[in-house]
């Protein structure tokens, strides 16, 4: 069971509880067999289709569940990119959890899409944050890479992040802190630091550090702070970010922007199950 | 461990794994304590402080949380709703992860606010549905009744809803379903049925159930609907509801109207947590 | 892995732990197959067939498990209920914990079968309660319901019971205990209050609910409340209940009675697993 | 977390499930407090109380559970035995589970009371078996002890018990069955040999073992065996055996007697909780 | 899932986390396919295949592991002990975690031969501990019966082993702890004592039990120990045991010698996963 | 509960079963009380303090723990480094377990000092690699630093390392390889390849990585390397490194060398628990 399995046990544990779904089993004999298709009904980045199958291989490892469209395709409304067969029951039971699923994670490759198309031919990425649904960091990573942005770090494992309530408990001292950072942590990862000020920027740029995020800062100070820079770190602007001001950023000649938006304020997207009795084949 | 004890575990095994908050260990000192506020950035109904204090009991039990203002409370920008003291390096490592839960109630507890609003007056109770964030159930439920929205059914074992596959599973028969159902469900879980039409509308009212779901239909259906029914069953009207849409709903006579809405589509609102290194007292 | 599943795996880790079957493992090579049959040996409405097979699954899913019988057959003693095939080993090893299930279900059912017969005819129907060996709820639900009884809520969370101690909590006002639980429970689920006078039912009926429960009434009590109640409520009747008093209900009026003893001191029935070594086929 | 704490938490999940206890959430507000003291309603033997106390401290740690008899003690009717103070929303949903517990305990330590008094001043001691309620396995064996009998073996890893079907494994030989336990398992659980006839009971004295089991032998075919043995190992008596028949087996001068009926078919003996909401204190 | 599984579940987590195996994923496409084979690189007994080939099932179900040898057996340096099919992906993922596995598996297995070597042709079996690597027990002690040596105990729960501080808890007499011990202790287990000095033996001898422990006796008291006990108990000898002291100790007429050394300080032995894209047939 | 904890309770579990440790229960009264002292017996690097004291939390929480040395430091013979008090039964439960984890960190750290001190001058650093005690990763990772060697990558996720297979699998080239690293992978973890020639390596130059792994490479051809690089990359040494080796490589000019052996091989360093019935205070 990895990560995504145990958010998945958890959603149907919280839907179906130890007594399970009451209509279903009172209504759907187990020996009905069914059919169904996933609608798309709004244009959508697709995305989350690993986690909208294995829903139903929890609740059933014998339903199918065939996807004709892949993660990161773009689909128009009435397109059907899944069928799905096995017990009527299981499907009925199945079918909200893995909805709440995709329907989050095609929200999100859908504005990432947006967001990434903004920065297009401009050597600004466009990078998630770490501002995802809680349980679903996977799978919200992913659907930022389906929709064609950037995944910053996955966690507080896997990169270092200096904030300014680190540098005050080293004594306030960016030195110091990059220093430590320099010295414990793990081969692998890089090493950033935010500064909000040029005077706090020069410091880092004496020390040295793998990336800086400029935060909060107006396209004057980014200029100017890529200017003092000058290719030694790579350059992540961060802090009120919105699709409007995406293309002005491609400019300006930094490497990423990260906003938050992408993970914590995606919309669901319409997706449907259309569900039928399975016809015996004659 | 209840289910929101094992959704904030599985929240903060992905942030930290099994290495951790590399940044944290390697700079901040375990001797170093922290005070901080959790500050609200804009207009919003407070949810979600129950889940918020409990990250950090995961993280570190010293750590302290005191919220001045509770569930449900309208806060203004620049409220100070919360104060935390502690390990330093406890209040930075659960950051993250404690805003991604209150942020999200919030969010919910404000659009349930603003739906409760547009019906206030009227005898038209605002529910949720079970689209809610995977494995959030109960935060998104608890956020609803914050907002002053109305619970529906928690999940897929205390309520029955028969939609049309389950009536087709049993040969075609309203009346066959309602029966089986009366039959088989636990004695306290009343029994709600979807129609999509004044005929089978006609077959629910014959047969008698607790609750008719009169999906999609216009005003003049739903009025149409109210008339028949004459006040033997509770309605509840579903399918494409919008806030704009509400008030005039709550003149038909109907005693519920469910917005998917409320909890799949809320965004994160901004509240933010200010860190400070603890001064030690004199 | 739903609740049933996790009982198992307990079940299995008490008797296996991590050293597991000692005698098996010194004895039994893993290349033997054996062959079993599942022997009725009394008397009994069967139960419990999934929770058998499930067992055998989790110990080894190469063993399979065949009934021929369903739950809620009456079987007369000295029937093949079910058959084995598989590894030896295995079928040894799964043994005590499989029948340890199977027993307690038809002793569950068997008990049920009795309430149920004892109220053929009348509109009265018998109902289990939470009384329910700890782990074994969904099992023992199930056994009430095979044996031909019916079940009351599952458990604290798909059904309202009011009791006297809730009543007190609100200052000891019948009528607002009802008006907060209508306000605050999730839309479908049914509001029951219990009541031990006359006058506490007076109350119940001035303000309205969905079933009412007259605890430890003698049969006059229970006909003048009938009468007062006229049909607006349903009934249960509860309290030191037993097979002998059934008949005598059933003619009362009342349209339940609950039973904490068929699922509290039923007794384990008689089954028992006849293994032998498989022949190989010719 | 030990197997009785994941006992407790899968009992508590299923009764709570990720809704919650909804009637106490409803009408019992956070601030009230309670008192609660634990009447015994029928003569018993106590046990279970480290479980009863646990189911609490799973719901509230800060319910406080205090006994005043121990496990093991004969309460008459009308003794109380525990009082429990903390909120009353804790008291009332944690009630019936903790219930279900203690009174299984006790009707398992109320019928070995009743075998141990039943072979009193002999030799014999009385044995349970593995014929345990699942998941209830510690449970049950320490209701064993505080009744007066004796444990059997805990589980399949403490103890080797060799039947029919291992002998038949290895080729049908007793000496060879015997041969392989003592290769093969650890050094420190004892060997023991299940014979239905004397002359199966020969082989075994001629290979020796540590206990030789007698199943479904009458009182001649026992007596036999003891004079054949001579001491030589330990010699236990099993199969059908009754309260009834126990004194006389006393007098045949075997070691052991095990009873499944003391785990598998005690019935739950009569507590009950009666709470208070607790009067501030002046 | 068993403890091993439970162990193997632990350690891939810790090496794969939420984020995942981040350079297969980038690079390796899931429709590549590999060939592996498991060579040994040093002489070896092999132990641990099991372990290994778990390790793939919970990393991708569909890899296949055949090992053409099994555990006991010795290998030489560049022996080819197993194949393995699948995703190329699978295998690079899994490859770590399950060498970790059976390089340990082996190194204990390895050892333990040796120290079976050295008592050959005496009546001295030579046993493990409970030093084993925490979360391997199982597998630790299965390899140690793989090299040829014996299992003591499993864990706490399947012997009875008397040290001094139990001793001293009942007051300091050998006599009353030994009562105690067969007083409660399942039936099943045998009673071991620890004696670091004649005279406890003698105590000891006085009151009987299953099994001695001669602790860090010289091999003069150990044979005057032998003679006081006269065939009446095993023995085992214990503490500061090495290779060379085997032989030796095989010709004093004790049982059993334990060596915390086969488990707790084994090294890992040298084996490889020799992995290739696999050629597709023709 | 994080990695560690999960480790712990499952090496309890494996210890303890459902059984639990019977000797203690049955010698070892609840009310009597015990202090220890955690004993040095050799030249050792302290590691695992923390784990040592969570062993105890686990088993009782009202044992306390005291160390007066920390992790890191070196301690001679006959130093006490720690204090219990608690429960004498808890004590004894848990001494084994909580030795078995110290003894093996201390082993880590007190290899991991004599790699360091063997490069100390120079400007190489010793790292550890993934060939970690399964479940133990983080313990280990922790008893590296705490010996004064450095951590390599923690797992799969917070680092990519390029093998040869994972070139060939995206068809041989390494150009290839490292463009879809960079392309794929989250923006703060570094890129390191493994080369194993000179021709290798020239690839790796003229694409660009972070860090270049030379793979059992000999002295000449690493002096080659280095050249060749010219501080463009950081350069891992690997393949068989020796404590003899390393001082020779601290002059070759690569940055790091990393030893399976700090963490595959350590053998359990001799700690041992002094426990004595605590005098009740006067």
């Amino acid at each position: 069971m990895d990560h995504l399995d145990r958010l998945i046990a958890l959603a149907l544990d919280e839907d179906l509880g130890a007594a399970g779904d009451v209509t279903t089993r009172a209504l759907v004999p187990d020996t009905v067999r069914g059919r169904a298709e996933l609608w798309v009904k709004e244009d959508l980045v697709l995305a989350g289709t690993d986690a909208f199958a294995r829903v139903f291989r929890h609740v059933d490892p014998e339903v199918t569940v065939t996807f004709s469209r892949r993660d990161g395709e773009a689909c128009a409304p009435r397109t059907v990119v899944a069928t799905l067969e096995g017990r009527l029951a299981s499907l009925l039971t199945g079918e909200r959890t893995a909805l709440n699923l995709i329907q989050r994670a095609c929200g999100i490759a859908t504005l990432a899409r947006k967001a990434a198309d903004a920065v297009a031919g401009t050597r600004l990425k466009v990078l998630d944050t770490r501002k995802t649904p809680p349980g679903l960091r996977g799978l919200a990573k992913d659907a930022v890479r389906a929709g064609g942005a950037w995944n910053h770090r996955f966690g507080l494992f896997d990169g270092v992040l200096i904030k300014d309530n680190h540098i005050a408990a080293v004594g306030g001292s960016v030195r110091e802190a990059l220093r430590r950072a320099k010295a414990h942590v793990p081969r692998l990862v890089k090493i950033e630091i935010e500064v909000t000020t040029l005077k706090q920027l020069d410091e880092v740029i004496a020390e040295g550090a793998d990336v800086v995020m400029l935060d909060n800062m107006d396209d004057e100070q980014i200029r100017e702070a890529v200017r003092r820079i000058g290719g030694r770190m790579q350059i992540e602007v961060s802090g009120g970010i919105t699709l409007e001001r995406l293309p002005r950023l491609g400019e300006l000649g930094v490497d990423f922007v990260s906003m938050g938006a992408l993970t914590h304020s995606a919309r669901a997207m319409d997706l449907s199950l259309e569900i039928d009795i399975a016809r015996p084949r004659a």
